[in-house]
């Protein structure tokens, strides 16, 4: 007998990006595929440090179960953050910690969003979101990125023709097309949203991965009440933790804790915990800063590396910070096909169909940069620009 | 403006037992309230072994990102021991690891349920998977919990008259009555369930907590593929580190990977590296038989004491395991005016209303003998019996 599943679950399969990741496996691929940071940058001596810390002087009490909030004191340390790198004033109740900033996507559509309700995502956008959000059937409306952010005058088109109950931005660095908002978009897009009511879900797992240029505020700072910010320890200690944060006002707060609750009682307390103890033992900017200079060079030589050998036809964009660049093919050309010729020659990436809502993108492509070295980036791009020159030549 | 959330979070409320358990948070007061496993019985120094040795030897790649599906190593133990405790054969692919049973509870419910989709419970019933399936706003049915396990003509009735789309069920030390199915109602029930093609989510958080009789197989055993199982490590290790797992046959596991996916990636990888570790260098069973011999000893005493000092006409369980005893007034008592009584006497525990779906039960209540300790079980059910008494001459 058939199983019924619930509605929801209708065309909801397994992520194309994860089978692209599988056939990246293969160690003799060099992969710009995957969206992984750079094992070799974990502060792994002081995690251990902090975990043997925890455990051994706190005891049972970082073992047992914990209220669903999430430790204090690392809620504190995350509104002082806010309150230090962009002058926004949180206060620790009004954050939330989860299992990653995905988890965050998943509660907040969970509180927010009826069957049918429209949400207006940035195209290409970030599949994770898409694949959590899409769960509660919502109608998904896309707005195209530009250079400096989302394209205002489609997203205000949007917002005047439907009534758009919220709306997902990743504004630093985007996955997948590393752009961020200009402060002109941020004010302009927060304008609008207040103009409509609407929500903002502000995504912000790669805003402290900046390279060069100059650090801007969350929408949130000009959005107030109707933004709700994600955060994520990921991309700047651990991924494995799985500890991020959703920070919104109180009324949104009360909602989310009790479907925080629901799904999960709360999160990790003894990462919690050892997290903790390694930011109070060590200085994160440091460690931040050291990333980004390993980062930077990897972005340079894989746009140096780039400039120097793909044909001109092809554009891409030069990211001043995260861990993606963003290419186009010239418009009649697939990055799917383009993908099955690279995978022979022993490179990957994303082709960045996967990244749209409609079929559309066929000729963009996701590179990553921050998981790899300016050896495997040398070697890597030039294969793929040769793969690059032959496709584009033949067809 | 005020802000619409979804349908589903109508009339969802902060939990009431939370806002008891606050209550209780004096130290003041000896509470019987909380589900709370004994943190005396915590391995800590075991688990600070266990996570140095995997942070320090493992390095970078226990704090990366990982699978969904969660460690293979772990999702092999817990095949294994189904195999040697209970003869289930269980594929490692058919276990996913998720954060504490209670997240498999949302993810099921997620998968399965349409809003109107009819859940079978037992009354009463656990609180937390009543709270995580409501989100999914199912309508309700119950069925009694006799001495020996759920009320097999009520629940052949209920399959009978309506289209029951998924069962919950806690068959072993049930919380909150602390009664465990018997061998035939296992049978009884499987049988039912097939009859109707009904799926059961068989929760076994308390499992292993066998003070006395005979260990029983799952439901799951006679009901197979109809059959969920839940698992949990928090009661016979240690719960901060949220580590549970659902157990499905392929078809249903495909599509719970993709919402646990969407929900959170994957469940801690750093907390489960600790806790097969710490499962690899200690026995378990020897550390689940020193908590059953405190559990068994604490709820030795309770019992004792219960009937040695309340009166009569107040009967209650006497479970064979768990951390739980039930206990019931006779019919016109209500046990949240003897909580007001008893919280100013400095003991409490929890009226049993909160565990009935329609004010039903308003004469019982749940006493956790886990989390205390006999000298503190004696003074507090002496306190409790006092109070009772005099509730009960008054009234």
């Amino acid at each position: 007998m058939a199983i019924q599943f619930a509605d929801r679950m209708d065309g909801v399969e397994d992520s194309f990006i994860r089978e692209i990741l599988k056939v990246t496996e293969n160690p003799e691929i060099i992969s710009f595929a995957g969206g992984l940071p750079n094992p070799a940058l974990f502060p792994v001596e002081q995690v251990a440090v902090a975990a043997e810390k925890v455990i051994r002087e706190q005891g049972s009490c970082v073992l047992q179960y914990a209220t669903t909030e999430g430790y204090l004191p690392l809620r504190e340390y995350i509104a002082n953050r806010y309150q230090e790198k962009s002058g926004l004033e949180i206060d620790p109740s009004e954050i939330l910690i989860v299992n990653g900033s995905q988890q965050g996507i998943d509660l907040v559509s969970k509180i927010l969003l009826n069957k049918g309700d429209k949400v207006l995502i940035e195209e290409p956008g970030y599949l994770g979101a898409i694949q959590a959000i899409s769960l509660y059937q919502p109608q998904f409306l896309s707005a195209s990125l530009l250079n400096d952010g989302i394209d205002l005058q489609q997203v205000e088109r949007i917002l005047k023709n439907h009534s758009i109950k919220l709306m997902y931005s990743v504004p630093n660095f985007q996955n997948p097309a590393g752009i961020t908002y200009s402060r002109e978009k941020r004010t302009g897009l927060a304008n609008l949203l207040k103009v409509y009511g609407v929500h903002l879900l502000e995504d912000n797992p790669y805003g402290d991965l900046r390279f060069s240029g100059e650090n801007l505020p969350p929408i949130k700072s000009t959005l107030k009440e109707l933004g709700i910010l994600l955060g994520s320890f990921s991309k700047v200690t651990v991924p494995g933790i799985r500890l991020g944060w959703v920070c919104a006002d109180s009324e949104i707060m009360r909602k989310i804790k009790v479907v925080k609750q629901a799904a999960d009682l709360h999160s990790n307390y003894m990462a919690q915990r050892i997290l903790y103890q390694y930011l109070v033992d060590n200085d994160l900017d440091e460690h931040v800063s050291k990333i980004n200079q390993a980062y930077k060079k990897q972005k340079e030589c894989m746009v140096a590396c780039m400039e120097q050998s793909f044909p001109e036809s092809v554009t891409f964009t030069r990211p001043e910070g995260g861990m993606f660049l963003w290419g186009e093919l010239p418009e009649r050309f697939s990055t799917f096909e383009l993908f099955e010729k690279a995978i022979k020659k022993n490179v990957a990436f994303v082709p960045g169909r996967a990244f749209h809502l409609d079929g559309k993108g066929d000729n963009t492509f996701r590179l990553n940069f921050s998981n790899s070295n300016e050896e495997l980036i040398k070697k890597g791009i030039a294969c793929l620009a040769d793969v690059i020159k032959e496709y584009l030549a033949e067809k």
